[in-house]
């Protein structure tokens, strides 16, 4: 269950951001915390939907994205102080949910990679994904995104 | 892909945590924010080593368990203020390594699981899992452990 | 500027509460980080508004509590895994703001206390603490509070 | 108690660190959080820190700073996404212990200022800071530093 090759070069991922660690990122164990990084990860998706997001015309009350399932594999150390490059991508597009891949960097290692499955939900409860989302969201798959699982 | 029927009920899981909620971990969207429930995890995850290695002869320092591999199921909303129960018991022994397998329960209903991957490993780096750890581990299976891939 | 002698007792406060600590408290130090410890004091506090306001009949979107300024008193030590009791009560009743006086305890020490101004706005910014506000406070008064600085 | 003017200008400060948010930073009301603040503060203290000891020759393990006392003042609303400016300077040198100002800047607007008391403590306890450290100390010394008392 070894994470696809590609997902390991930070170029294959469309959308890219960079977060800074914090001396309150670092466990007892002088590593960065795992749960930690986990923050970095939603901080990388929560920008890359923002992107997503900012040209559609979609009411910020009427609908909302909740994060279904999330699988995070810790590939390297991470060090403080200094920054990761995150990378983020669509991983997979289904009916009423899509996939977001992420790839964490630091100099040029790719220290982890993690998968998030977000679904669609209006006030009514989960919801086929709107056609102008599926647009956007295929403007920005990762390679050989149709492959995985 | 949908977690295993068994894991929903706190009853199967031989080593159970009460983690209370706090203010912190509420996000904008008034939830218990996804990433403050991967700390809860972490939480029950640590007391269970604990328990589990409290009776054994090793030295601290000349080994140590990573976090290899985490996976969440968000399976339901959780409720500030308020307390969840976590139950936690081996779901996987391998030869470096053994998962952990995890599920969060508020008022008798479960609202996650979570399956983790620890690697020992010495100072020589992984290492495989010595004998009293294994024996130590399968008082601890989760029933149906070996069903699950 | 030592704290005054009497905040230095559990049984002075007139609310209380218990915070349990966890692993991610911790910090590369093995002390329950300080920072972290803001957060145990920010629950006490949150608490104790949620106490003091809970008969009162405010519009929840009319009015808010604003933190004007925090300070904290270091005393102790606080060892992962446990739990500290929390007291809590009004150090001080000004015209648009009243001050919270918080204490931590563990195993019947004290290990800190802290103190919170918060200050009441509407829509239109900051205005006079309501009567009612004024009422309730009054009920949960810190003793020696008025000899307080 | 209102912060003294001087501190309300980021170039007054001899040591200057910038901290991006991140949505884990945002609470329930959609401001930065009061506590996740404090951990900007504390980032900011620990880059101060290593600064100013980096050159001398003090054994690690032999001396360690503990956080005895720390004030916020909350002087504006801190937003997300973006990043923070924080100043920080030597404001007081005690006997065994020694205070660092700190002002956090948006947009060239300062948004609020703490002040940090650290003690001296080797193995034995709270010790007279060493002469070299004073010297160190010396360099980075706030404006107005001796009016404050």
């Amino acid at each position: 269950m070894k994470p696809h090759t590609s997902r390991l070069d930070l170029t294959v991922y469309p959308h890219q951001v960079d977060v800074q660690s914090r001396f309150a990122d670092v466990d007892p164990l002088w590593h960065l915390n795992n749960v930690r990084l986990v923050e970095f990860y939603q901080e990388a998706r929560t920008s890359f939907n923002l992107a997503l997001w900012e040209g559609l015309n979609l009411d910020a009350r009427s609908h909302r994205l909740l994060v279904a399932r999330q699988s995070i594999d810790y590939l390297g150390e991470v060090e403080w102080p200094g920054s990761v490059s995150i990378g983020a991508g669509v991983a997979h597009i289904g009916n009423k949910s899509y996939s977001i891949g992420l790839g964490m960097f630091q100099r040029g290692r790719c220290v982890g990679v993690s998968d998030a499955v977000l679904v669609y939900a209006t006030e009514q409860g989960s919801a086929p994904l709107p056609e102008q989302m599926r647009d956007a969201l295929r403007t920005k798959m990762l390679p050989n995104a149709e492959l995985k699982k």
